[in-house]
């Protein structure tokens, strides 16, 4: 999830996402991938598993960048505060180099439905991860699987806002407006 | 969803769950769902796309019927109010049939990540229709897809618990629960 770098899987990133925007996602294949990267098809495969995966690359990262900052929150954080806390871990790779890439990356993703279903199971994958975090700190179910439930809500459309404001507003600041906002609904 | 009609829809979902119990899912082929309901894999093609959709039956109509709720609920009712009663809509076709169904059905899925997968991904779809319901109701962005979000998990862990409970209590209690446990967690 780094700026492009002239390593194999970032070229291969690169050359898939102009490639899925001129041409659409469906119409790309891998072998044009590879040859548009310079590099074979066996190496598009040693990095990834299918051309969904592509737009995914580094996703297990910044669920673990996200899993580590709950688990290591202050003990006395309610479980909600520790889950603003992971979420907004992620900003620092979000604002330092994701926002161009990212918002060309989900023009890609929301005219395809095999990608929107990869993007949700990735979210789930991250619901899930941050609900075992919660559970290490001692937060019992139903709460635990609930508030990771409802921060990947948050973090969806903190990052929906984010990737398309031109204000230069930090990933946080949407994480902790979606929040308050959670709050405001709960009670209502 | 409802009882075991002599359906051919009805016969082949069965006949699906009993293979996939007695041998496990991955190892039970279409051809063999199809012999033990006493059809043919046309027939079974003409009603599911695949293995997996066999245990998502009606899953469409019960997402429908809790949009209706939604759409029906009082206009004074706020968006949360709203939400629940539309997960309770979902009781009373849960709480009259779908229990002991439910109990097997969940124990094939648990045991599956590729089912695990879809499940997700129709949990999703009830996300996203939940969250356009609210906007006819004219309930903004972000308000809207959050609360629908939360809403979704609120039915997952509902539906979890109400599942292996074996007391008498039905699935709107476990809704309402669910909704108190939220506001708690949101409140923190």
């Amino acid at each position: 999830m780094s700026r492009w770098q002239p390593d194999a899987a970032g070229r291969l990133q690169q050359a898939a996402l102009e490639l899925y925007a001129e041409r659409g996602y469906e119409q790309t294949t891998v072998a044009e991938i590879a040859e548009r990267a310079g590099l074979t098809e066996r190496t598009f495969f040693r990095h990834f598993a299918d051309k969904r995966e592509v737009l995914f690359r580094g996703s297990a990262e910044l669920q673990q960048l996200m899993v580590d900052a709950v688990d290591a929150a202050p003990a006395s954080a309610t479980p909600m505060q520790a889950i603003a806390i992971g979420l907004a871990g992620a900003g620092a790779i979000f604002d330092a180099c994701l926002r161009p890439y990212s918002l060309r990356r989900q023009s890609v993703i929301d005219a395809n439905p095999d990608l929107q279903e990869r993007e949700v199971a990735k979210l789930a994958s991250l619901a899930a991860a941050l609900a075992d975090a919660l559970r290490r700190r001692g937060v019992q179910d139903p709460a635990a699987g609930l508030t990771a439930d409802a921060g990947a809500a948050v973090f969806r459309v903190a990052f929906e806002h984010w990737v398309r404001d031109d204000s230069e507003r930090d990933f946080g600041w949407f994480v902790h407006e979606g929040i308050a906002e959670l709050r405001a609904v709960a009670a209502g």
